[in-house]
């Protein structure tokens, strides 16, 4: 199905990437993420591990139902009831996938689903993982003959982690060199893998690893993932990509959304991208000012490697609206923006338009994925922020009142002083909605340069003994911390809390 | 003078780090970094390049001057004033070093450099960097002639950039292993590497150099720099240290140290840290919330390769001090913490401790970092806060009055609206202070978690064709917000515009 020299990219930012420490995405924000990895054109998208919870099992089915273009592929565990689940979700895609994975233990489970290999071949292709990085001589043995039963079970693509990230380039590449040497079937298969960060060389060790013969890397937007993350999908794709005279391969990705899907990714994870992030980081293009210009045209060509439009950089200036635009042009740059959005979105994100022109003048592309972000994805506010009011200062008591909607459509108040104005207006909310719940982190972000830019404000809390992850935007940040805390209460509330994990490890 | 398996760290986070876009320290900042890097017991500091501004020069001098235990390098372009100025810097250290680079025009300055040979032998090692990537045949015959006339001239470390970041960790490490074959003196001189991130490969590129025989690495904490950045030293060192088995070599950092350097760099910058960044991010070391207690628990022993505690991470709760707390309490947790703090700084710091005890009750680590950050590192204040008031909400319009007391010591106050309180003071401020500035960024991180936590704000301005970075941290957002920019253009004051720089080029 593959050319020689062609590398296939398995994303699993929705997957590996939402395991990061406080992630926590819903339905339609998976969903959202996977179009922008469609539209990427990754080759595979890991959608979820359905056995792993409902909400996982449905988002892997939307995702399958909705998504084209790209396959989908699901995790299980080699068990039975995962593999079942896995299907369950899946079934419903253009080109389904089941990913396997095993610990050395569970070989004899692979034996099973050998019994029973019409029904694997039925699910198409079958990948299996396992973690044998502390390999010794004769470990390595026990790889090879896991690898060689896997692929006569019906495998087509079997998938080499280095699931702590132990590895180091040199020997990754010889470990996979010697899997091709050593089992007699690989022929019939195609190697992947799945590079952690713990080191800081998973795209190093993914890079080496397709040097010596493997054809799929398994990636995550910005690098996210459990501890410090997956191989970064846009470091890999764009070393292959900057550097065809050393690989002489390519991979499918269309490397211009790089940089909207790293955004996205970004905003909806609240996992940021540090200034100096490779390829996606805000300094990556950036010089240092000071320098006379002469000297940043001179550098721009001495010094950059790789065309920030390559990555879907805007060259220049992003301003497009005013408040004197309309609605047809409003609808027009978000369409150029990639969004599909319904009338009824449309509406809502034209009111905030307008509002926030009158309050800034300018609006630029970055406003415009704050405003939709902020009227398209929130989830059904069963408790809505009608009112807020504050004050404070340096030689004050800071004090907030609020006024909340209630589910029964009730208005009702409270007042708190606090700490700072977003403590109190904490306080007075958490006084009125009865979700015990624990601020993790709390982040704000510039959403453009300017004094009078919208504040985008991010936070984290735990209730019911999960994560929820609140966002929101706005000129005026007590305001956007109050509405960012709101959406994190409405999410926790919209959530069943989800049975507790058992305790699994995956690659 | 060094073994064979060791490995030296030639740290230029106070030289290629503070190019970083928007990255501008003083001189406190500049040599409190220097002192941590001491304390981490880096080989080689490279504290900046004296001939490119008087600040430079006189920074590199202090450090020179005050920080023992580690060599203190200064970067000079290979023209005589640019060696001169490096020398009249680094001159005072225990052990200076001065780092030539040259691009390749440059050659006939090495020669003059060699007709002054015993001036250049008085000048100690020096270093000599170029920038052969794009490497072609007959350019590698040309590195080697220039390697071998450096080396005749009396330099006993070449340095060999990857300026742009283009280079592959097996093409990169052929290279330094070519060198080795090709330039017939290199025994007498030690090889080191300076690799760039723009492709994520310079942690891997460096590490492949040293197994091909390099012995030092340049690197920068948190890996800033130029772009995106040069290869992080927390990355290269804990890899060679988690890996013997592999290296066979060490270095001599003391590990302990890369957390709070690491904590110290990214405050003192403005550069943050993402959560999944190798060894130093917030997840580096935390396992997605959810899965059992005994999951965490096994997992830790499965999939961590490095013990938290050997970056030096504090194990548990890091809560210490509350309101009750004296003086000797605190000082004795901040002599504990590494901070070499005068009676005066200590003076303003449990005052500053004392009013956030009242706020927020419990005081921990991160709280007292951030105290001693605002108490201790303020440039002069010739402009100062005296009040501010702000009133805002969602259905008002942000109203801010401040009070400043200006350098004739009298207040003036002044009134304004905005789009949110953060603009509303922002303007009011700005009506007193006669520095015309734009707001490039403003973050705000929650220090601790909580909601009556401490916000840190880091705001970057441009004033005078510079970029100021201004900090502050309150339990009142908009007060730190107001108090950041107070900070900023209060260092936008106290300096003097930069002369222009030429536009040069550099490792």
């Amino acid at each position: 199905m593959t050319s020689e020299d062609k590398v296939l990219i398995f994303d699993t930012t929705l997957r590996d990437g939402e395991q990061s420490p406080g992630v926590a995405l819903n339905v339609e924000e998976k969903l959202e993420i996977a179009r922008a990895l469609e539209r990427m054109r990754v080759d595979f998208i890991e959608a979820g591990f359905p056995a792993s919870s409902p909400g996982d099992l449905e988002s892997v089915t939307q995702i399958a139902k909705q998504v084209r273009g790209s396959a989908i592929a699901g995790l299980a565990r080699a068990v039975q009831a995962d593999v079942d689940a896995c299907w369950e979700a899946v079934q419903h895609a253009e080109h389904p996938r089941i990913h396997v994975f095993l610990s050395s233990s569970d070989i004899h489970i692979m034996h099973q689903l050998e019994r029973d290999k019409e029904r694997v071949l039925e699910m198409a292709r079958t990948m299996v993982a396992f973690s044998p990085m502390d390999a010794t001589r004769s470990e390595l043995e026990y790889v090879y003959r896991m690898l060689t039963e896997c692929i006569d079970a019906g495998a087509t693509t079997v998938n080499i982690p280095d699931t702590v990230g132990y590895a180091i380039p040199e020997e990754f590449g010889d470990f996979i060199r010697k899997i091709q040497e050593n089992v007699s079937n690989i022929h019939k298969a195609s190697i992947s893998v799945h590079c952690h960060n713990d080191l800081g060389l998973a795209v190093a060790n993914s890079l080496t690893a397709v040097t010596a013969g493997a054809r799929q890397i398994e990636t995550c937007m910005n690098g996210i993932g459990e501890r410090a993350g997956n191989a970064s999908l846009e470091e890999v794709v764009m070393a292959i990509k900057t550097r065809p005279d050393y690989f002489h391969l390519s991979t499918s990705i269309d490397s211009t959304q790089i940089h909207r899907t790293s955004r996205l990714v970004s905003q909806l994870t609240g996992m940021s991208v540090q200034p100096n992030k490779a390829i996606v980081g805000v300094n990556a293009f950036r010089h240092q000012s000071g320098i006379h210009q002469h000297g940043i045209t001179k550098m721009r060509q001495t010094y950059e490697i790789i065309d920030p439009a390559e990555i879907g950089l805007p060259h220049g200036t992003t301003l497009v609206l005013n408040k004197n635009s309309g609605r047809h042009g409003l609808k027009s740059r978000l369409d150029d923006l990639g969004y599909e959005i319904t009338t009824a979105e449309l509406d809502r994100v034209f009111v905030a338009f307008k509002e926030l022109a009158d309050k800034k003048g300018e609006i630029d592309d970055r406003d415009l994925d704050a405003l939709v972000s902020g009227e398209r994805r929130t989830v059904e506010e069963v408790y809505k922020l009608d009112l807020l009011q504050v004050s404070c200062g340096n030689q004050a008591i800071p004090t907030a009142t609020v006024r909340i909607i209630g589910p029964d459509g009730r208005p009702s108040e409270s007042t708190s002083t606090g700490t700072g104005p977003v403590d109190a207006a904490y306080r007075a909310i958490n006084g009125l909605i009865g979700v015990p719940n624990q601020l993790l982190e709390y982040t704000v972000n510039s959403v453009t340069e300017g004094i009078d830019a919208q504040g985008e404000v991010t936070v984290r809390v735990e209730a019911h003994d999960r994560t929820f992850v609140g966002r929101s935007a706005d000129t005026d940040i007590v305001v956007a911390s109050a509405k960012a805390l709101m959406n994190a209460l409405n999410r926790a509330i919209a959530q069943a809390p989800r049975e507790p994990q058992e305790a699994w490890s995956n690659p």
